[in-house]
């Protein structure tokens, strides 16, 4: 046979589930999109469309839904876990397991609150309000992916789509000059980006959901590693975007422990301040100024901060999870 | 000559505009999606391709950046109108401008309350931190569509992507049964939408951008109308998703003087509970439920709400501005 | 009661409906997504809550699927004629149904002439290849609406996405210069365009599906109008995108009885003759050149040609079905 | 210090270059989207912030239009070669170039066959038509990336969103099943696909373009590869899309020289036959059926495939380029 199988994985992807949960009269909502990837003694389906070995991606659909019903969903790493090892313990030909899980934040609706920001004044109280109404936040999606072998666990965290601007604080400048530059250096400009972001928690105890043996709040470590990463952004002075990124990857690691490795993808997304002058306008930063938001071609700025002697995990071509 | 040209209109799309307004330390950030939209006196570009009479897309972008410039944006409302003023009343081939702007909004960093949230303690006080960082806020798009034909002005306002669901306290039953009919009642459902709707201002004083003869804060207007529609949402014990519907416009138009016409496109967002009887779960809503998020296909209610003796004027087939 | 319910509408959005006919081992696909839209007598749902007129969603689409089994597919347009007479004719409550649809092409997976195509001669003659594979066409998408209220009918056929470009014969020059004014005439440029057309059928005759009392053939009707419409975007030297557009519509006018008007919505593509002076070289259009292929700004022209003495139906606002 | 540096790369990201030819009237387009990766000794700019090794991402930029100009366009993998070979040998910083391409293509428009398609016969010769007039093929799109380190080359090339369907020869059955297994076993199913593939060149001779020491037919290469792809596709009869799979990869590796490994990421686009039993409908896929085209979730099944004793080099995460 002049070919033969290589690397493979199958499962189902993109599951949506919706979990509520009621305390009372209280709500709570998760709301995740569940990719599933199996692999393991999977070489006759391929070669002769055997399914003897396969797990249908139907009975992985499923399985996410009851899973769900029965264990909750704590986290989208808690609930990854739990599918994880499922999937790898309880089917023979299944030798790994990797769990995506996306999270859409929803936040809720404030009667009280939002009565008061139309100026109107509020006329209920705090407790009579509506307790299951929710308005999805729509900023970030949070991400995470779990995979499991039967022996070794790899957690890794992240987010996409957190756009983040400054208005200053920011140059560019010093740069190499070869026969193709024509870009004039600027010393006051716009630094933006959509944050993609990829990090690796520490799995050393074994299983990946508690390494100092308890529960991880994966709900606070995310929450903790976004705002450092905000902070990092908004406090850095900017001499170039990869400096920022650096900035922003260290002070996750520095201030979140269980943090070996992250990654990010980030475009700089380019604001250009326009040429008023053929109007006979100036448009000076320093005066607060007009720019044009461009789409494409954006610098595309991608790296890997790693605490000192960790391993990189991370491959170099996921650039969202 | 055996056709005839009909309607038409031109000018430059998508312009996408950033405003930067500096207070000292403290930026502001305006950021804006400006279409134009220009009719007049055009039959002879289109019968013979003579543009004497067209003034280039390309200016009206230039215009519409130098405007931001000279004019600065104190709303998507008030640039619009600048605009539409402009090219009515300096062309005299046009006599009839219509400018939509989308809006996105943007929130602070707020690096002190980032660092309370992720439990990490705070150390820089509410003074230090930087006042030039901010992060999409990513919920809604705020819409707006200005149109002067040198007499009449017509102002709408809107928004789009405004996702929100309610847990519980919505039913489905007692509607008609024909041979086709197979669904169920149910008497707990998610009710779920993403909100379009479009509303239209009265300009019966003339410049539209003053009922009262002074400068309307459009900007709180639309906050106003904004939080109505969601208290209407979460408050409302549904029977139909055409009855929440109307209560979101009805209240709208009761607490926003000026408002007399609105308009709302909202998909029916199905969250489907999972059967997982042949797992040997129940799942029913009245414990907290596991539900499918699905997306094609999906109800679609749409429907004018107005102000008694109010004329219709917002088109039905302009689902989104 | 201070407000009152406006024009509405509801039903199912988006049926994704695909139907194989089998003539022996010969198969044939037509693959839909069909949105039905019911309005009638349905204050009560609006301003109460009650279903007792309201037909749900779940069922319009259920009748889509029976429809396509029961009736079959000859086309986009005899499909959404049947369904609109059946629901305004069998539900006492509603006075009128709108049907769009979009039919995504699909072509025969052609073994033969791919293998002639590869270089790789042909062993299989043309008779023994597979009959049951296809290949998705990916060109434009083909629309249609129909519309029924028990007296009358609208047919609007139409497409969307068809994406052309001519290399020379366009230029823009003559055009009014006012202060923001700075774009440079251009005497080769290229012209490029995302076509989104709608036309209206003659109806004249009643049912609308037959204007001269037999079967309208809308596949070749469709077919027609779509070549002529690109002839016409070939052929014209062109002054301006008005211009096209307006020989474009005319074409389709002349050519094809029973279409009396048609409405484009075409963006002008623009592709930006690089500068490339900075580097010593020359790029002008006569050479053979490179262009920048912006995505926006764009802009964007719109515009109704109509047959001579037809009445303008087509909506300003409806820029595609 | 506590984090350091992992693997880093930068660039400009989608530039889109369309190059215009002129072969007297018949001009020829190729329609690119190139994104630039650089790495190489970039340590300052993340830890300090210090561009003295930062060739400006627009400068990246100017080049990919330059070389356009300079170089022309011959195929997607040859100007990503002469661009790639640059920025290594002419930056002493910069150690490894990675670009990637996408490719869109057109074909003319043919007025003698689209009149003729029309049904109204042909007056004009097919000598005397425009040569410079394009349509937007619309089908997959094509891919490359082309890798230099100054010592080795790797070329890929590739294609996505070829969507393909067989509307029989298909069943999925004799799999495992679980205590979450529903799925009936299906031995007459549709089989759909979004397919996108990439696959690897032998490159030992050294610099990638020319395997057998000449110049490789990239175009040619990409036309078969495609062809045997979609032929294997059309005429496996399929046991499970895995099967189908690795019958796609096996044929190009059987009939493409100097192709030693391929990589598949192909959704199961499920089509589901309706169950019409409560409208007293039967809906054998024998007499042809009525289908629900499927969104989420989907089966995804990736997999490698490769020349037996070729090494396996396509990132697994590397689903598309």
């Amino acid at each position: 046979m002049p070919t033969i199988l290589g690397q493979n994985q199958y499962g189902k992807a993109e599951n949506r589930v919706v979990k509520i949960t009621r305390d009372g009269a209280v709500h709570h909502i998760r709301d995740l999109n569940v990719s599933v990837a199996l692999s393991g003694d999977m070489d006759d389906v391929h070669y002769s469309g055997s399914n003897a070995h396969v797990l249908p991606t139907d009975t992985t659909k499923n399985t996410v839904y009851a899973f769900a019903k029965q264990h909750g969903i704590a986290s989208p790493e808690q609930f990854g876990t739990a599918l994880a090892r499922h999937f790898v313990t309880s089917q023979e030909a299944i030798r790994r397991a990797r769990i995506r899980v996306e999270e859409y934040a929803w936040e809720r609706v404030d009667t009280t609150a939002s009565e008061a920001a139309s100026g109107a004044g509020s006329a209920s109280g705090g407790d009579g309000g509506p307790r299951h109404s929710f308005v999805r936040k729509g900023q970030e999606t949070r991400t995470a992916q779990i995979t499991y072998d039967g022996d070794r666990w790899e957690i890794l965290s992240g987010l996409t789509g957190l756009t983040v601007l400054n208005s200053t604080d920011s140059e560019f400048s010093g740069y190499v000059k070869d026969a193709y530059t024509t870009l004039p250096e600027d010393h006051d400009r716009i630094l933006a980006t959509d944050v993609t972001a990829v990090w690796r928690h520490d799995t050393a105890d074994g299983d990946g959901t508690a390494p100092d043996g308890g529960v991880r709040d994966w709900d606070e470590s995310y929450a903790r590693a976004k705002a450092h990463m905000l902070r990092a952004f908004a406090e850095t002075y900017s001499l170039s975007l990869q400096q920022t990124l650096y900035q922003m990857g260290a002070r996750v690691i520095d201030h979140c422990a269980g943090i070996d490795e992250i990654r990010f993808s980030m475009p700089n997304k380019h604001h250009f301040r326009v040429d008023l002058a053929p109007f006979g306008l100036t448009n000076d930063a320093a005066d607060g100024a007009v720019y044009y938001a461009a789409d494409r071609p954006y610098g595309l700025i991608e790296a890997t901060v790693l605490r000192d002697g960790a391993e990189p995990r991370i491959p170099v071509d996921m650039t969202n999870l």
